[in-house]
């Protein structure tokens, strides 16, 4: 109730202060260069308040030439694959498997090497079950960070919980930007059997010290251990290299690198693929099925019970061709311009606290925040007013926020390719508007008779 | 290399043959009605080979509006659902919710009661999981019948061996057309902690004998037996009701029912929901995550971890009511007809053995057969070049070809609400044609020298 009479007094604000906030236009930038690809993008979210997208950490958005793929496979291709001998079937298995090779060769693996799920979430859970559970063993250990996305920890948790098994969490520096690394190396004993770590941090912003966390898990850990990483918030965002990062497996989700929701992979190591216990059962994924029991195939196959989301693979590949095609290199120089505006210009503002690194250290367009005495909720929606989507809450992140102390939440504005330094500019305008009609705001204990209930 | 010499020299024949056979034309029926709804049917395998489609067994085509509904949602409303405070993310859940809710009246059921799952093979290993895992023990029981598909057989060989559990399977009735309900009823015992069955097989076409399975499993089961439905054959043909059928959970895959790949769906009675542990971990399932130790969200959210399947989800709504608009007693009349149609063709043809019921037992539109001398996947792949997809193999279905004598597989010929009589006409047509160009080649002990490797 007091958030709708907070909202028609905002309205009326709004209006003056729109006036003075420049629209977003084009410039010379590569997000003003590739923002037509993207049809979503030129909307208004109402009359003369044109959509500021900065919620891509939750999920990116599409370029036409995704959503052609999707079209195109099915109202040409469309049928089940690998057990077809019609011609459509063989067309839908020839564009599913050459995806999976566009993926493979996004992250500088082998396609055998990429095995689809829903999302980075189900392929942290397939590596848990197929790895964890034929593995590890009571009293063993898993490194992780308490900067986890939820779905890099619960899983482990769960795990954890079937097997007996001890979780230890690497702390924040004492900056709060990033992870310690010296903490982090220092967990990690010959009973540590896995280190799950995400790769840049949908808070933080930060990049997490993947070269060490190997380095140490080879050198003190068990001599199985294996370095699992969360690359959600990088593959969008700069060029990766499975065999440079030196991990045994990665994750990420097809929808937040410019693919259609649905899809995902796994990329592992085949001999660490090879040597994990099948999970899901089904269709795809056997050999040879009696009722007396059922060998299984091989990798990738093995993990890939049913049908899968075939259309949603093939436009994956076709994300990965857009990416590459704009160049990952062009995109990581890019964002990391967005990336130090929008850290620079959010520590402007007064009373608004950020999190992560400095602006020097920023490499992702992706900063949380919070204004002192609004809640983040409150916040963005009313960011949400002026056309601005932002996101408000735990991001997925509650131990993180916890750490941070900020259990309540932060705003989070995160960037992608297709935005441009005049939505950054426009966003921060706004926010200030926001917060300048917050801090004109009556106190509840002195409210002024316009804000009373009916 | 063989196969291919028989190819060249069946072109010579196919193509006179070709002058015979009448092209597929509209008459009225309801396939005829709705096809244009669907684009992919309208098109040529090769010059003059126009698509005939008979293989939505494995998958189905996907109607115009659905199309849409992916292509809608991907321009206008795409965000991540739940967790934002932006106009785009709170129509992105509306969708989404409100798909949830389409699907649910589809099979009469709640919204709450179902789960978005990448298919029917996920939901299955989300019940052996969530509820296998949970309260099944060593010694235990689950009925299952020859058969099933890998989906509902895999996932409960897997739970077995975990838990130490027993499989029990029904057989076919003497005259292999359907599962023997007198067999099912007596395996049915204290220890029946699971009875899981295929409401529809994908090979016989023939119905299981579900209500006698729900009333054994209540009488004579454990006191807490569960029944589940495989319903991926069940739910695009005929009106389905789980209160009618009294299961307890039933599950599907929407791209067998005009929905999009990539999703697919698990009902389940609230309190049986209820009492299933986590499966996978991740956000979205989560009530609240700290280092030591996570709450879980009431379902359907606890089984829902990550990001799901968004668009796929809003458009298997759009799907629901796409088929709902045309009407399921009306799909499921005209599909009857086309059965008796397709079944009294084939058995009709010299040298073609049928499997399943007889042609007044059939009421879905899906035939297996072979025919004399000639291997399913020759002849999937001959009737291929008349433009004519069918499936050649086991469908997934090891065990049941294997009680059916038929371990080389079969040739299964799959319809929809879209296919015409004058398609099954024409397949028949081409499927004489082909079986007559076989029966003049030479035996490989008298080859003609046109036929020898060069």
């Amino acid at each position: 109730m007091r958030l709708l009479q907070l909202f028609w007094g905002f309205l009326l604000v709004a209006g003056v202060c729109s006036a003075l906030v420049s629209t977003p236009s084009s410039s010379s930038s590569l997000g003003a260069e590739v923002r037509a690809e993207f049809p979503v993008l030129a909307q208004e979210i109402a009359p003369g308040k044109p959509l500021i997208y900065l919620d891509s950490g939750a999920t990116s958005q599409k370029p036409q030439c995704v959503l052609d793929a999707l079209h195109e496979y099915y109202v040409r291709d469309n049928a089940n694959v690998h057990r077809g001998a019609h011609t459509l079937a063989t067309r839908a298995t020839e564009a599913f498997e050459e995806a999976r090779g566009k993926v493979a060769r996004f992250v500088g693996g082998e396609a055998r090497e990429i095995v689809w799920t829903r999302g980075a979430t189900e392929a942290v859970n397939l590596v848990a079950h197929g790895w964890g559970d034929a593995h590890l063993e009571e009293g063993d250990e898993i490194v992780l960070t308490v900067a986890e996305h939820h779905a890099n920890l619960v899983p482990w948790q769960l795990l954890a919980s079937r097997k007996r098994l001890r979780l230890k969490y690497a702390r924040l520096d004492a900056a709060q930007g990033a992870i310690d690394a010296d903490h982090l190396a220092s967990l990690v004993t010959r009973r540590t059997r896995v280190v799950a770590m995400v790769h840049v941090s949908n808070v933080l912003g930060s990049e997490a010290p993947v070269a060490e966390a190997v380095r140490v898990a080879r050198e003190r850990g068990a001599p199985d251990c294996v370095v699992l990483l969360d690359a959600c918030q990088s593959v969008p965002h700069k060029g990766v290299d499975v065999r440079d990062l030196g991990v045994d497996f990665l994750v990420a989700s097809g929808h937040k690198m410019c693919g259609p929701t649905g899809i995902g992979f796994l990329w592992g190591k085949y001999d660490r693929l090879e040597a994990m216990q099948p999970w899901q059962g089904g269709g795809e994924m056997i050999d040879r099925v009696t009722l007396d029991g059922t060998t299984y195939a091989a990798p990738p196959a093995r993990f890939e019970a049913g049908t899968p989301a075939i259309a949603q693979a093939v436009a994956l590949g076709t994300a990965c061709d857009f990416l590459s095609g704009v160049g990952m290199d062009r995109i990581a120089a890019y964002e990391r311009r967005l990336a130090r505006r929008l850290d620079a210009g959010l520590r402007a503002v007064p009373g608004v606290r950020v999190y992560g690194p400095s602006a020097d250290d920023r490499d992702v367009a992706l900063v949380a925040f919070n204004a002192r005495n609004v809640h983040a909720s409150d916040l963005a929606f009313f960011l949400d007013q002026e056309g601005v989507a932002t996101r408000a809450g735990h991001h997925c992140c509650q131990p993180l926020h916890h750490a941070l102390d900020a259990d309540a939440g932060t705003v989070r504005a995160s960037l992608a390719l297709y935005n441009t330094p005049d939505e950054i500019d426009a966003f921060l305008a706004h926010l200030r508007g926001v917060l300048d009609f917050f801090a004109d705001l009556p106190t509840p204990a002195d409210p002024k008779p316009a804000f009373h209930a009916a």
